[in-house]
């Protein structure tokens, strides 16, 4: 694994060192506070989300030091003091963070992450977080939707050309990945993260060959157990496909082995994939898959077969590895609690904006499954130390319209998010790769298939519990007062 | 600078690897070959884009070569020769590189890269390449929108938490900072690049006092020397203004100090703004600045100085770091000659979608510059060898359109490929970040307003030169023929 993506001290706004500065000037760096990282609305205006970002963050953690270099760079501004920079020098996360799971469905108002620690750390870590949070779970639900769409053909992930820099190629593969990609065509990817990586040709080895014929013989000799074409340097029709079956014949039949695909890179991929689906079962391969790689996304896959074309996988470039119809995951965190000696202490951030209003407290938040058909039914989120007793019936309610009120019996409760740092510790186990593609693959199984429909999905539950939408409604309503006043 | 950003060598798409093999298994690893990177249209629909990625491709160029854990990796994949991988291990770029400068405006079908090597190298090159590029371009091309939209107000890059990855995060304030912007909040990209990094307080700082009023009054306290309030944590207008004024009176003014600005992160900024701006004016605080930071782009700077917002500075966020409206810049890296012992022979690619026919050859372009006002007139795209005479009047004509003819005279010819590489050594004396700036503030300047327009911006004209026009168009008239018979 690639050093790189883990040694970022310095990956922080800068007002996040003025205000750690300002917290020890003001002898309250030692306090503790809370803060959530969650997010207002969903990308495409999708049903759902896939959380992503958490191992990077862990990385970032055990990571986070300051060398003399980065120190003397901040003194060098001269707005710090030298009190800060050493205590800075010194500098270790010792606070706890629970999130979910990477590959968890999410929705907006849950916390995601919720972060506790002395102010001067946890202020420290918000820049990081939510660019690692944001960045990967917008790939790992665009990659999911592009994925459902393809309905069980093999989806790849071709972007690393178009990615907004390296990080967003290498972790954007492996949020793909995560969100259901088969593999990606980024060899950094794989071997920092172990994503699948393939690929076989461009066009300018069609090109340097005195034919295409010559560059499919020559290809098919080099590689005779992964033979796959690209058939659209000149013509795909005319000349690409007559010349790869050619190639087939000449070099792999008289081995006994079978093609891997085509892939065409332009063109009308709905009519010409006909075209070349019934040229190859003509020529004798109609077990050649083909595979299409133009400008697609979960529209176009979508709309592709539903005009019958004949696509055996698709690898995604552009639109997947930056989100191209909806390139921005909107998570913020927000500080919602302070200690003080009488205990907790709730905070809440009014503003004009009615969804930029956070809500307060040391939180969690659970997931309610039908015990009959393992269907998540809906979500609650409580103040942290609130239990649900899913052996009885439980009354939910939405909490900006209290009326819309909802019964639930027979179901399990779960709660989703999960101690990954106990001060400054790690200790929960990280799982695979392969662990958490497969765990997203069933998280994404038990969601109702409303939920899923690309345009205007059914909202899914996520409502408060009372005592926190108590607390939240009281809380406004007394700042309202004061401002009033 | 850190190392992260420069030791990429598995940046690459698998099949540049298995082509590499390919190459050297057919004997043909040696082949020169000459790449262009080129784009074909622009984000937002705009007149012009600026130039950026360079400095990370000789970064680049310069550390690229593959450790043994890489080799052994490439080997564990199980498709790689030894002979091939031993290569690998001895490898060093050795090719000759010509690019724009950073900052310069560029337009669709021109050569911005020409790469010119063993195709053995130079086809390993081509994914980190337009990854730098194609990234690069596409933000300092937004933030020169979004810097001009502002009309001389400062505008600050805010955006390092909604960024598609670290890098992103970094090298887009870079390229921010290269499009005008005029400091970053992003403290790595400080430390990497020297972008100016800046910053004061988050909400949070807010809500961890008792009060809002004591939070102003600890951080004027703190920073009496750049003192800016965030006043929209509860209300700007009844308590956020209020607070700041009377924090202003209390802690700045008995020391002789003036504010250096307040900060509003939500609601409508334009209303919000004037009524700020009446509010500080009667309080004594006339130079105080407003920034504002909620969700800004060109189309809204824009509508918010119509409107007569009075903001004095722009932070941007997301809408700058992903260039939302347009999160992608679609350059390409394609095979236009090969060197045979008769000499340099053209290659071309074509396809269904006529914008993706490549313009063959080896290749060089000018800009052509009015004498009279300095203005540029139209670029002229040439084989590399080519020679245009500024003494004497040009005819230029449109290479889709060829009636459409132009004779323009009193002009300089300025060609505008720097030789960057030479035989894999560096060539060019690297301009410091300021004189990147300050190049493509300039740049800019000679363009027509025309050109610069937001919405339905004049096409620049983008011409072949009579040799290469007509180069092409022979050999898409043959390779049709032969497709035919």
């Amino acid at each position: 694994m690639n050093d790189c993506f883990d040694k970022y001290s310095l990956l922080t706004d800068f007002y996040e060192l003025t205000m750690m500065n300002g917290y020890l000037e003001q002898g309250l760096d030692e306090q503790i506070a809370y803060f959530d990282y969650y997010f207002r609305s969903i990308p495409d205006s999708a049903g759902f989300a896939i959380s992503c970002g958490l191992e990077s963050l862990v990385s970032y953690i055990q990571n986070l030091s300051f060398q003399e270099e980065e120190i003397n760079f901040l003194r060098s501004k001269g707005v710090f003091s030298d009190k800060f920079l050493e205590k800075l020098a010194s500098f270790k996360f010792t606070g706890d963070i629970w999130s979910v799971l990477e590959g968890t469905p999410i929705f907006p108002g849950e916390p995601i992450v919720v972060v506790r620690g002395k102010i001067f750390e946890v202020q420290l870590v918000e820049t990081a977080l939510l660019l690692f949070y944001n960045h990967q779970s917008l790939i790992a639900t665009k990659a999911n939707r592009i994925v459902r769409a393809a309905k069980g053909r093999a989806v790849l992930e071709f972007g690393a050309r178009r990615a907004q820099g390296v990080a967003a190629s290498v972790l954007g593969a492996r949020s793909a990945f995560i969100g259901g990609c088969l593999g990606t065509s980024n060899v950094l990817s794989d071997f920092d993260f172990g994503v699948p990586s393939a690929g076989t040709m461009a066009h300018s080895w069609v090109q340097v060959f005195s034919s295409e014929y010559e560059s499919f013989l020559a290809y098919a000799r080099t590689y005779p157990d992964n033979c796959n074409l690209l058939v659209d340097t000149y013509d795909v029709i005319k000349s690409g496909i007559p010349n790869a079956i050619r190639a087939f014949d000449e070099v792999l039949k008289p081995l006994g082995k079978r093609p891997t695909g085509v892939r065409i890179d332009s063109g009308d991929i709905a009519y010409i994939s006909k075209k070349a689906r019934q040229m190859l079962d003509d020529g004798g391969y109609p077990d050649c898959p083909i595979v299409v790689s133009n400008s697609l996304d979960e529209y176009i896959i979508a709309d592709l077969l539903v005009q019958g074309a004949r696509v055996d996988s698709f690898g995604v470039g552009e639109r997947l590895i930056t989100s191209k119809s909806s390139p921005v995951f909107g998570g913020v965190y927000k500080l919602v609690a302070i200690e003080a000696e009488s205990g907790i202490v709730n905070k809440i951030k009014i503003s004009e904006n009615v969804e930029k209003i956070t809500t307060p407290g040391f939180k969690q938040f659970w997931r309610l499954f039908s015990r009959e058909s393992g269907d998540a039914l809906a979500d609650l989120v409580t103040f942290h130390d609130e239990v649900i007793d899913d052996s009885r019936e439980i009354e939910i309610f939405d909490p900006n319209n209290t009326w819309k009120r909802k019964t639930i019996e027979n179901y399990t409760a779960k709660k989703m998010l999960n101690k990954i740092f106990e001060a400054g510790e790690l200790v929960y186990k990280m799982p695979s790769l392969k662990e958490i593609r497969d765990y997203c693959v069933e998280s994404v199984d038990y969601l109702w298939d409303e939920v899923k429909r690309f345009e205007f999905p059914h909202e899914y539950i996520v409502d408060l519990s009372y005592d926190l939408w108590k607390t939240k409604t009281d809380m406004i309503k007394e700042l309202e007062k004061k401002a009033d006043a």
